[in-house]
């Protein structure tokens, strides 16, 4: 396994006005953090439904589900201990627009939602060690541990993506991290883990 | 932890005619058992997503996916070492009318799934043993070894539902568990790990 960094396929880092705003709203953002971790497990298990003939890519993402999993059991711990209770949230545009970007034909469809996949992974990756130099010290060394597992994840979607589609994945791949660029940068109603920064105003 | 047998709530034993097809189209049998467990695992994650706010239930259904995602791995590196390649199948008609049976009202949704998903295990269950029975050593302990498991979750999903509607569980039961036992004993077109056994003729 390379030694990559989440940085080297975002387009941009996060604005130091998301971080501010996530880290003064925490328990609002454990909890959309808990339902992204629920989300990532349900997103690799559909994979796992759309591509079972992809054996070695089957295995890997059951693997990845599980650890998913047991990151949204320690989220939900962490919650309970911090007595922030469970309460449904809006969705927030971004991982819903960038789905949204997925092409519908075979096989471009595998190849994007690998992408689209890592550089969920990726931004994750890097919003976890943002968040973990403004928490206190049981959350934060969570989050430290969970930038480590996302890196994992979002090389590991990204080997498959070049392994599956030598040809073409770098050009596609810059064209869905320019649109996860703007979403995770531009200006956003809802305040979420993968949103962009509030509006000023 | 009760030591309920999962034949206490199956109203049928499994007819031999069904454990002897299975024994002798094992390879077969072997893709929709691994298909089998990856629905385990989708299932305990839609309830996971459909009642969030049951924090209990969800912590446990997380574990509970968990080990059937593990499951899936199991199933499938056996399939890998006997060289039985994955093929997609027509699925049966067992879990679909059971979830068909689910009514759509709020609370009697969450009961009818935690019961359905109980039925299905201690179906599971069952069906493991007698395979056992009749497999050579590697594949007979994995499934030793699966039957134990999927008597804990039958036990899990069956607590949950005597917790959640204690007036209300035992009647229903009643009523899901007659119909699970005629998809599981009737004679059945398509031979599954749910099936009934084959047509005489």
């Amino acid at each position: 396994m390379s030694a990559t960094l989440p940085e080297s396929i975002l387009r941009a880092p996060t604005p130091p006005a998301w971080t501010a705003a996530a880290a003064a709203r925490m328990p609002e953002l454990l909890v959309d953090h808990a339902n992204c971790e629920k989300k990532a497990a349900s997103s690799a298990m559909a994979l796992i439904f759309a591509y079972p003939e992809d054996t070695a890519l089957v295995l890997a993402l059951a693997r990845l589900a599980r650890e998913e999993l047991r990151h949204f059991e320690q989220v939900h711990r962490a919650m309970r201990e911090l007595a922030i209770p469970v309460v449904r949230q809006r969705p927030g545009r971004y991982a819903q627009e960038l789905r949204r970007a997925a092409r519908t034909t075979h096989p471009e469809r595998k190849l994007d939602l690998l992408l689209i996949a890592a550089l969920i992974e990726a931004r994750s990756a890097e919003r976890f060690g943002l968040l973990a130099e403004h928490l206190p010290v049981p959350l934060a060394a969570l989050y430290v541990q969970l930038a480590h597992a996302e890196a994992r994840h979002f090389e590991l979607y990204l080997d498959f993506a070049r392994e599956r589609a030598p040809a073409v994945w770098r050009g596609r791949l810059d064209e869905l991290a320019a649109r996860e660029a703007l979403l995770a940068t531009a200006p956003d109603r809802e305040l979420r883990f993968h949103s962009g920064p509030p509006p000023v105003n």
